[in-house]
């Protein structure tokens, strides 16, 4: 886990002034990663960091030569269209670019106008999926989410019996994760048919969010070799809102025997910026269990993660629909959670997936599953919230919803926030159904 | 679907005499494509295609101005370390570099000299993975393994309702896709407790191999777009030989309810050689269903698909374990297989995928999933054949073998043989199984 140091100060302010508003996500202490370009050209995208309402523009910083030694090799990798390769370097590269940059904008730096050069607002920028992923797995981690699914099918015993012993997940889909602002186009398929009829096939009409964060890795490793629990965070470069958007009615007729697939495939959406694991360094959470719950077994048990080994992040969903957007209303806040209320750490999710010998590379991205908590109010996906569409919901503006209808836009936020520390923002997740193709 | 043309021609001979013995897999009707270095060097890995016990080395032969046009284009992309950018060219692309070289490696041909000085024998040459694989989607379309595998777990009740209707498929791992030769070292994993107890830790003691097929992916198709089944067969580039290894005490403890993951996750082979969808042309069988089955949905059929869906590939699984070797006993047959005996075509697993907008790339690979047969003998992974290690199976040489040990190799082999058309093979992907690491 990355220590605390100077770049965690929260009395720190930048020049950059919007970075030092009471709300801001961006602030000196954070400095998240995209890859940007100016929006309606053809510049190639490239490596930024978020700053206020304003990107470094880390190509143009390096050509500029405001970095040295660790921190222009840094930039250097992270300047690319994708940050894999810099995200391959490891810690010490991410802290020594994060240090050069919390140093240069900071007030009174004497690069101050050297990096006022580079900046691009943020109001004029487009994003790419920050790196090229090369496989994409999606965790089951919260008990509060897989208890509130399962007694939808299993209302006797909605926890399976290996849920409390292994970090639950599966291998998604790759290609098709986009970044905020896409329209998700609802998917076609087949739905389970009544008794002696054929399958029923159209546009999905039990579309869904769920609230994801998404873990990029950073270095990986070779295939046959694990990743023990207490490196395993090491190999964590930042994280992401997720949207794992889902058809329900899709997913609830194809997943025997062998999980989600089409279901899920057509679409997964991600925050452009990613916070670092050492933004989040202030944020951490003790892992507990219930009294009466097992320990982890001994590969995925280490006193480091027992004391710290959650990520205290404070997660919102909130709906914008076609009428509301008209009528002029803001978007509505479906339900809030907390990373911390995980079942399994961050830590856990990295060391379960290699202790086979599975590789992982650079770029690689770990979904964490839908984040609900334990609270009314804390159910992060439609199918929790309505009862599997049993009671749909009404909003303020009167409009029901039992699943998302064509024209809703779903938008995921996050912030971290405590006494003592400088708030750390992820910005959001937007995006908007659209019609299904015929 | 590609026609047959002057390719097929049974009476074609090559000047590279290996090609034109009786049992060869490498005829000059086949002309497959791999990624190819000297053994022992670090020259980049590059494109090249199998003529007997030779490969034309496609850089070498592309810089000495052996192609013109279309061919030369082909030629550059398939040069490259990765196949991908030739995948993507499409089916005119590689008809036209398969023409030239059916000419060129034709008796008489006047370029028999200029090909000759690129020939590398495939004695001195190792491989790569051909195409950097973006996404990696494992089927299960051979019923009669479905049904192996269900009545173990479902006597009553082997095939699930969804079976006959969607052609079911899961998201696989990439990063572990590797070719034939490597060892495949034997996974540790959590396995299923004793009522009351911690689960078992360990390495795996239920490892076991899978009789595949894979399909590699030419051209792709956009987010939100579909393939229909009309266009599907256009965007498959060929078939390779795939090993589905897979540790079925880890898999069986951890798939409810999201699917295969690390039973899986540690090693997937496949075999170096590519045999194009255009040299397979000759073998095509009739897609057909049991009488009293259900027709497919109409978006997954179509006329073509049933006269010629099927591909007539022979397939066998041998085993070749350490006191084997040592007594020089060649290896056994465990079972034999065909692919058109598949419940689903290889069209309808394309079309399948992308019915929800699922975007295909270049260079992904669709496995079939295990191809056992419906008679006995044609069980094509060793749970069938010991009916989950209950009856174990004993060998020629008196071993016995529940499941795999350390030391046991794999050979999977294929060919497509029929009157009127020369013998095309798929060579083989052949792995050992290491010990597992502490």
């Amino acid at each position: 886990m990355p220590p605390l140091n100077e770049t965690h100060d929260p009395n720190l302010k930048s020049w950059v002034a919007t970075a030092n508003a009471d709300a801001a996500d961006f602030t000196i202490q954070n400095l998240p990663f995209a890859s940007f370009r100016r929006v309606g050209t053809n510049e190639p995208f490239r490596g930024g960091v978020a700053i206020g309402d304003q990107i470094v523009d880390l190509a143009a910083a390096h050509a500029a030569g405001i970095f040295s030694g660790l921190a222009a090799d840094a930039a250097d990798a992270a300047a690319k269209p994708a940050l894999n390769d810099f995200m391959a370097m490891g810690a010490g590269a991410w802290a020594a670019l994060r240090l050069a940059l919390s140093r240069g904008l900071r007030e009174g730096s004497a690069q101050q106008d050297a990096l006022q050069a580079t900046l691009v607002p943020q109001d004029d920028a487009e994003y790419a999926v920050p790196a090229q992923i090369g496989d994409y797995t999606d965790f089951y981690t919260s008990i509060h989410h897989a208890t509130n699914i399962g007694s939808l099918f299993r209302p006797n015993n909605p926890i399976l019996p290996n849920y409390k012993w292994i970090p639950i997940g599966y291998h998604g889909r790759s290609s098709s994760i986009r970044i905020s602002g896409v329209d998700v186009i609802r998917p076609n398929g087949q739905t389970r048919p009544a008794e002696g009829q054929a399958p029923g096939f159209g546009p999905s009409r039990r579309l869904d969010y769920e609230l994801e964060l998404g873990l990029f890795v950073g270095p990986g490793n070779a295939l046959g070799d694990t990743i023990s629990i207490d490196e395993a965070e090491a190999h964590i470069f930042g994280v992401v809102l997720l949207n794992d958007w889902s058809a329900r009615d899709i997913q609830g007729w194809e997943y025997q025997p062998l999980g989600p697939f089409l279901g899920k495939s057509f679409s997964t959406t991600i925050s452009p910026w990613i916070v670092t694991l050492e933004a989040l360094a202030p944020f951490r959470a003790p892992f507990t269990r219930p009294e009466d719950d097992p320990q982890p077994l001994a590969y995925l048990t280490s006193q480091d993660n027992h004391d710290r080994g959650h990520l205290d992040i404070q997660l919102e969903v909130f709906i914008l629909t076609q009428k509301q957007r008209q009528e002029g209303t803001p978007p509505q806040r479906l339900s809030h959670s907390n990373y911390k209320d995980a079942y399994w750490t961050a830590a856990q999710l990295v060391t379960h997936h290699t202790v086979n010998g599975c590789d992982l590379r650079p770029g690689d991205l770990l979904g964490t599953g839908t984040l609900s908590g334990p609270d009314e109010g804390q159910q992060a996906a439609l199918i929790e919230i309505t009862r599997s569409g049993r009671q749909p919901l009404t909003l303020d503006n009167g409009e029901v919803r039992s699943f998302l209808e064509d024209g809703d836009a779903i938008i995921l936020r996050g912030h971290c926030a405590r006494d003592g520390a400088a708030r750390v923002g992820f910005g959001e997740v937007k995006n908007t159904v659209a019609p299904a193709k015929s």
